[in-house]
């Protein structure tokens, strides 16, 4: 992350990187800017011509994070074109899907952005629209759409599409929250897939069953169509 | 909670009302043992006659929260007793549920654990343990009740409580987090039922109906068994 770039920018990439190191470990109030630039290796002045003061840079950081959410929330569409397999597409963009949210960076500045809510209310909800809600309503447009085909029954797009991220996301999600961001990594990569497949397998339960039991004329030419 | 008692309780109950308004407002760095004194109304060697440290101050507050956790995951068992309306006790049930942990009160404190997990790991998986993971543990061992009797299919019963308990709870609860938990009481009450309700069903959509459609002459009389 230091390294390449011009010299400006190497120098920006260092001060988010210790002020990101600085927020973690002490908190919004508990870290200056004088700790910062000593950490990043630059004068004060030089924080200061990167960023207007540590609210600025503390948004930075907290908005950055959302970059994976928003690509990933991008990606949905192809995840979930409603193939016939629909179970394994699920799955797929499920195994995912844990991976991007249960990265250690991002559990940590989850932890942050909880934790200042209260002092940034304005950064906290930006980041939660930006990140879990908008996943989700990209989940709720694919479902919708196999709604349309008659993959799924549902009513409300949003609230099964929200359904669907707890179910995949909410046990290592929440312990990761109290017992670190460790305890996921030591959870590993096995039981990651198995907390997902079983999350998919609750989703289509609910919402893919229906289809099963009720499915017609229609809903069966719906799934050929493609 | 400041009233009645001896005058020792009171002061005692005056220094966790201020305690717990600093650490919320401050953070637990951010507070000091001067301030909690002054804000109490009372002497700081009063405050230290009551409580060793910060840290014992911070530690008692954090787990007396885990105090409605346990009375609710002791009541599971007279909550699914297993009668012959299994989604209306499930209902009743995350009715309660979801109102034990959308209690504001106890959002701004899970808040602030989450907050210090990373300074207090012993603190904040002991109260995980104490609270999350005992109200699911308690819904397990109904669960696993409920499949003896057929009620419903499962091979994992820590998991299917998982499953119900996030049903249940996570769409306010992650909201409440990122949105504080005036976005949970502007939610209202009505919400909360729906959320409640609508998990119920995927829960049982996903546990419940195998026994619908394999239901046999055993779960038949083990349901009536009761």
């Amino acid at each position: 992350m230091a390294e390449g770039g011009t010299r400006s920018e190497r120098k920006r990439a260092a001060i988010l990187t210790a002020a990101t190191a600085l927020f973690l470990q002490q908190g919004y109030a508990g870290a200056s800017m004088d700790e910062i630039a000593a950490r990043a290796a630059v004068s004060k002045q030089t924080v200061y011509k990167h960023f207007a003061d540590k609210e600025q840079l503390f948004s930075t950081i907290i908005l950055s994070t959302t970059a994976q959410a928003a690509a990933f929330a991008e990606a949905v569409p192809q995840l979930l074109p409603g193939s016939g397999e629909l179970e394994q597409e699920l799955r797929d963009l499920a195994h995912r899907y844990i991976r991007v949210v249960m990265d250690p960076r991002v559990l940590q500045l989850r932890r942050l952005i909880i934790a200042e809510a209260r002092h940034f209310p304005d950064l906290a909800r930006t980041y939660y629209e930006r990140a879990p809600e908008r996943v989700v309503a990209a989940l709720a447009i694919a479902f919708q759409r196999y709604a349309g085909r008659g993959l799924v029954a549902l009513d409300d797009p949003v609230l099964a599409a929200n359904h669907f991220a707890f179910l995949i996301l909410a046990i290592p999600l929440d312990k990761a929250m109290f017992c670190g961001e460790e305890s996921s990594v030591a959870v590993g990569e096995a039981a990651l897939d198995r907390f997902a497949d079983a999350g998919v397998r609750v989703f289509l339960a609910a919402y893919g069953d229906q289809v099963v039991r009720e499915g017609g004329p229609v809903e069966e030419s719906a799934v050929r169509e493609q």
